[in-house]
């Protein structure tokens, strides 16, 4: 028992320091830590093989709809980034610049990609000519960097993983109608694989991304009430290609504008997963995106038939499709259980000798450590079960959270009131000016706009949470990453 | 026919100007095209899905042997670079140096990885403290940048993709495993997956990674007689990890070097699958990494039942795992053809009225143009079998090609003659000193040692070809790109 404590004494309570918590978990899973190039990540297998099933997974809902995959350059010349205005304000004070190659001195400094929107649209230019070129449906899983000042492992760091998808259209509608399409999926994949609910919708003016027309974002909320925001999707409308001179020519030989959309989701996503699943034990990952499903921990493995019978059921569940290991290590049961737990894997399975007489294992859920006897013989057959019921269950769970969690505000005093009470989101009606928006802010201590919520609401007859003039949306407002 | 025609006259005829016609078909089948950003590819969606293939088989076969997958960052600092004195005097001149992040001077700069050996020995110097911590035997899929004076696409760009797989054992022994384990799944991989026959073996001295103890290649040889080195494994023993202090102990307590590897094959692959295989009509696509192995072309397909059959055929094929792709657009069949060609796509399906009637296809095969009727109600059975002698075909021809411009001599005189007259390598024996192996390749203009092949041959009383000295290898000398 003495190790196991040690182990699990390595992490800070959740409730007592969360942002303590959060990094110890990063830390003892052994997902990521500080490289020696500051701000920067190293990703270690563990937290890597989380993003190549993330990876995986999104890919192929992205290739179902016509998306192409490419790869442009890492580097893009100054002039380049200048093209269009907003864009360039909104990400020059943080890129990092390429002065010298080798010895020599560059003529024009390149800047590291912060996003590609520039390389995309230079491309275009080129190769568009004709109503037959388009549309161009791409994207790029890829890194890039932004010079940020502070970093926290997946939620900030300097350079860090993400898909970023860009894709030009003949019409208006239809690039809208794809910048909701990707929006949904990501709405589908978070929510179904990842087992985060979501509070989605657009963007208020003041928080869209630069050069876009509008930003769609799916907001979730961390167990400190906080909002991550976990995937974007814009659609830029004309003003990127009409400054790059993208244009195409119609059947009736007319040239045309074309519209723009780009959409992405990074690493961040997994600060998400660890934050809104994770326990005073450590990690607990979704069974649909976790690397290892379950691990087989042999109880007494020295007995005669243990390991053999272990290997054997390790066999089997391989041979089923479900993710399985096998902890053969030298260390006590205990100290693996404590293991397994800390690293998130959904299930152990525990088998000793009387298990084996009995012709059962005992399946230990991560989510909320019910112990479930399974015959060895069903076990491939009551395994996924249990993964889908574990799957449903935290959805379920976090679901609850939030629901608890979102507060709804009438007046600013309310707003206060429970800013400065409770932890999560306040549901409230505004005007849409911004210095209500930014007052809002301010007077709360940080609650900032995360979006205009999807699900239709009545706003009719409602008053702005601030200035009490007619309002024209509802908001919902948080403190975020 | 005019158009057809014309699409074909794109390309110039292989033996008139094979790097013309090495450019004209990356670029007709759409593979990259040089970006704004100097010496840097934009990877189009034809060439990036190769790519993806690529990554996806190799990868599986790296895990089947307990790789696992990491990130490390882009970004290096020049301190950490200079760490070992072979790689940085072998890399300094072309690396490309970040001397800001946003508006701020770095007080130290930090270079874009030219390859990442330096990150992982900082990252495992903090990990590695005893013997259970070994082995780590990790990889990543990720781009580095070379300031390249000349480039050429996939063969020599300033950055490029690539995996760098980097190990490390508690063993010589175990490291060297490695190593040739890693070689081995290299020769694999491109002989059975890409077609392309190989003479592989270790690197002379003078041609070895710049602080390895040993370095293995398998080296290709393109249509125009010269060798693309098309991957490389490399063993450096405890250099490295000796200059990073990078340390175990033993279950004795006792202190101990660690043994690196590392090995990568980069995009520069897909220039050999365009030179090995390519033709006047443009790209021949190994079936087993096509991304698409088969095209639909309608004939006469405004004939009612036309398009009906063919999407029929498309969803049937789909359904057998077969990579089907169909052309409904308005060009006439001859334009689809010669397009089809372009892109090397391994089979096209030929469909009209006449076919329908006979209730077959035409299935014409890519690399020999053989037209084959298939009943449709077989094609899902047969068309497998046509796609994997199309393969078998493509490695056998291929050999041929190899086996006919591998040349042997004696004398420099014979190799002079043969370096002037033919195109392809030279098997010529060689007594180990580095100013002979510089004079040979200067004296046969440009014939370089590619390696010392691994096949077995007896060396007694064999002459060095260049000064007649006692013989200690045989060495393959070739021109290389």
């Amino acid at each position: 028992m003495a190790n196991e404590k040690k182990f699990v004494q390595k992490i800070t309570s959740r409730n007592t320091d969360f942002a303590a918590w959060y990094t110890d978990v990063v830390k003892e899973a052994k997902l990521c830590e500080y490289s020696s190039t500051k701000g920067c990540l190293n990703y270690l297998p563990n937290g890597y093989a989380i993003w190549e099933n993330i990876q995986q997974n999104l890919d192929k809902r992205f290739k179902e709809t016509g998306v192409e995959n490419v790869y442009l350059p890492m580097l893009i010349p100054e002039s380049l980034l200048n093209k269009e205005k907003e864009h360039i304000a909104g990400f020059a004070p943080e890129v990092a610049w390429v002065s010298h190659g080798g010895d020599e001195k560059l003529e024009e400094r390149l800047c590291i990609r912060p996003t590609s929107e520039t390389l995309f649209c230079d491309l275009w230019q080129k190769q568009v000519k004709s109503y037959r070129d388009l549309p161009l449906i791409w994207n790029q899983w890829n890194s890039v960097l932004r010079w940020e000042k502070t970093t926290r492992p997946f939620l900030r760091s300097r350079e860090f993983l993400w898909q970023e998808g860009h894709t030009i259209h003949a019409t208006r509608e239809e690039a809208i109608k794809r910048t909701e399409m990707m929006f949904q999926i990501y709405q589908e994949f978070v929510t179904n694989e990842l087992a985060i609910p979501l509070i989605s919708g657009k963007k208020t003016e003041s928080e869209k991304f630069a050069g876009a027309e509008d930003t769609y974002t799916i907001e979730a909320m961390m167990h400190d009430g906080k909002a991550l925001q976990s995937g974007t999707s814009h659609f830029f409308g004309n003003g990127f290609p009409d400054a790059f001179n993208i244009k195409y020519l119609d059947k009736e030989n007319n040239l045309h504008s074309v519209y723009e959309t780009s959409w992405g989701l990074s690493t961040r996503i997994i600060g998400a997963i660890i934050m809104v699943h994770g326990d005073d034990s450590g990690l607990v990952l979704p069974p649909r995106i976790a690397p290892t499903q379950t691990m087989i921990i042999p109880i007494a493995a020295h007995k005669e038939g243990v390991m053999d019978k272990a290997y054997e059921i390790l066999e089997k569940l391989k041979k089923a499709n479900i993710k399985t290991k096998i902890d053969a290590s030298e260390k006590s049961p205990g100290y693996k259980f404590a293991e397994q737990e800390m690293l998130g894997i959904p299930t152990r399975i525990e088998i000793g000798p009387k298990d084996i007489d009995n012709n059962q294992v005992i399946v230990v859920r991560r989510d909320n450590r019910e112990k479930i006897p399974v015959a060895i013989d069903n076990l491939e057959k009551e395994l996924p079960i249990i993964l889908e019921n574990i799957q449903k269950d935290m959805y379920n769970n976090a679901k609850i959270f939030l629901d608890n969690h979102l507060y709804e505000a009438n007046t600013l005093e309310e707003m206060k009131e429970i800013a400065s009470e409770k932890i999560g989101f306040i549901k409230a009606a505004w005007c849409g000016s911004e210095k209500c928006e930014e007052l809002i802010k301010t007077e709360t201590g940080g609650f900032g706009s995360r979006c205009l919520p999807l699900e239709e609401q009545n706003i009719e007859n409602k008053k702005c949470v601030y200035c009490q003039k007619e309002a024209k949306h509802y908001v919902v407002w948080g403190k975020s990453y």
